[in-house]
């Protein structure tokens, strides 16, 4: 088999060189329209051959590892693939996306999101290991074809993801509170500290705290501003949610509520009980 | 010499193990409240014997490191040690426990803030390594002995830490934002996930960013609820601008300004070029 890679870099980059130990492809082709970063993935190796968009209709599999926006984007072009076709798309918003494949590719089409990333970015930043052990879920697998769905399984068990089956909807909800919230409390965090006179003073004294709250604020801004585009509702809801639990929090401080505060902090702790 | 350490906890604890490394001091005793702690942590050998105040009181370099509301109580107790011995506290606030020093032992006494520590508290979280590396702060060191600061020096380059002075306003400004507002924020992330109706199908997606976003929300609550409460005004100041910066990528969002979002998300990137 032949498979196909739309986007070459961390995910899709990472996708390719773990999809050759599997052994599962005689060949691996991708495409970047950055010419830059294409260039990048086939010197280190990441994908055998750069090929245009013609050349990635023919492939077995087609996996879709641009921003999410890009994604939306390439839907319509790949119209006219052979029926046996499995694409397969990674993107960290789901409901849009499966809303925006063409019905005549919508059972060619397995929507997925593996759980796992870096805060780097771009071909230089993908490793092989990026996606063995970690979650992809796999979201309105019924409105896939029988074999494309079976397909991409075999592939997700190859990679030794570990696969989670829910609605779209779902997914972007439960994304939108364990990801992309997340993200944008990191940004904020930083710019918080970029903000103040002397952001240098302040950043001489970080700790392994700081550095874990601010890791994924050196997060691609074109793929999370797109995800923010794309899961709008469910972000907008979840900050929301953030907002009440900081609100309330400052005001136990300005009240001097010690103990209603620790309350607060043990309740925090106890995630670690289902976690 | 010998070295006294009230608080047998993470940092206690680790500087326990670390100080006999140095071979500075011929015995290392310690006293902790928590008769369950302190069992634990003479057998996991941090510190060679448990003692009374009274004895702790004879030791040449006596180091607080309880919660910082025990570091207040304990102050007045002091008066009465020898001339010659130091007092390094290692609380993580240090304006209102410079200003409640005794005028008797004011000399005595080097403020002292190491920048590192982990999600775990009490003896069993104390590891040899945690301090090593690692930025200390020392504060109003004017206001110590010129002994008593050669000493806590000598002390803190020994256990190979990076030393760095400030006044104990300035303190108290930075490490709001750069520890004790990032764990408020991890602590409301945690408990903006658990508000929710189904926090374990939510976590069950939960990768690498999530789990570094949540990591100091483990942290213990008495020991941070002291410390909002001894820096209650800068941390509410640090809350004030980061919710102003979390309002102000809310309403990008809301009023769909995807380009405005990126650089709001470039901004924040640059962090790294300083940092």
């Amino acid at each position: 088999m032949q498979a196909g890679i739309i986007g070459l870099g961390l995910i899709g980059g990472s996708l390719g060189l773990a999809l050759r130990e599997t052994g599962m492809f005689k060949r691996i082709v991708g495409l970047d329209n950055n010419e830059i970063h294409l260039q990048q993935a086939l010197s280190l190796g990441l994908v055998d051959e750069g090929v245009e968009l013609d050349e990635i209709k023919l492939c077995d599999v087609i996996f879709l590892a641009t921003p999410v926006e890009a994604i939306l984007e390439i839907l319509p072009k790949l119209i006219g693939i052979a029926p046996h076709t499995t694409i397969i798309d990674l993107g960290s918003t789901k409901y849009l996306i499966s809303q925006n494949i063409p019905q005549e590719i919508r059972k060619n089409f397995v929507c997925a999101h593996p759980m796992s990333g870096t805060e780097n970015f771009g071909p230089k930043a993908a490793f092989k290991e990026l996606l063995a052990h970690h979650i992809v879920v796999l979201t309105d697998l019924e409105q896939s074809g029988e074999f494309q769905a079976a397909m991409a399984k075999e592939i997700f068990i190859s990679l030794k993801m570990n696969i989670i089956k829910m609605d779209s909807k779902s997914h972007d909800n439960h994304a939108a509170f364990i990801s992309h919230l997340p993200h944008i409390i990191s940004y904020a965090l930083a710019n918080t500290v970029l903000s103040q006179q002397n952001p240098k003073d302040i950043l001489a004294l970080a700790g392994g705290g700081f550095k874990s709250m601010v890791r994924i604020a050196k997060s691609s801004p074109r793929m999370w501003s797109d995800i923010a585009k794309q899961n709008k509702n469910e972000l907008l809801k979840s900050l929301d949610f953030f907002q009440k639990e900081l609100e309330f929090a400052t005001s136990l401080i300005k009240e001097e509520k010690w103990e209603e505060l620790a309350k607060w902090m043990e309740k925090a702790n106890s995630l670690y009980e289902i976690f």
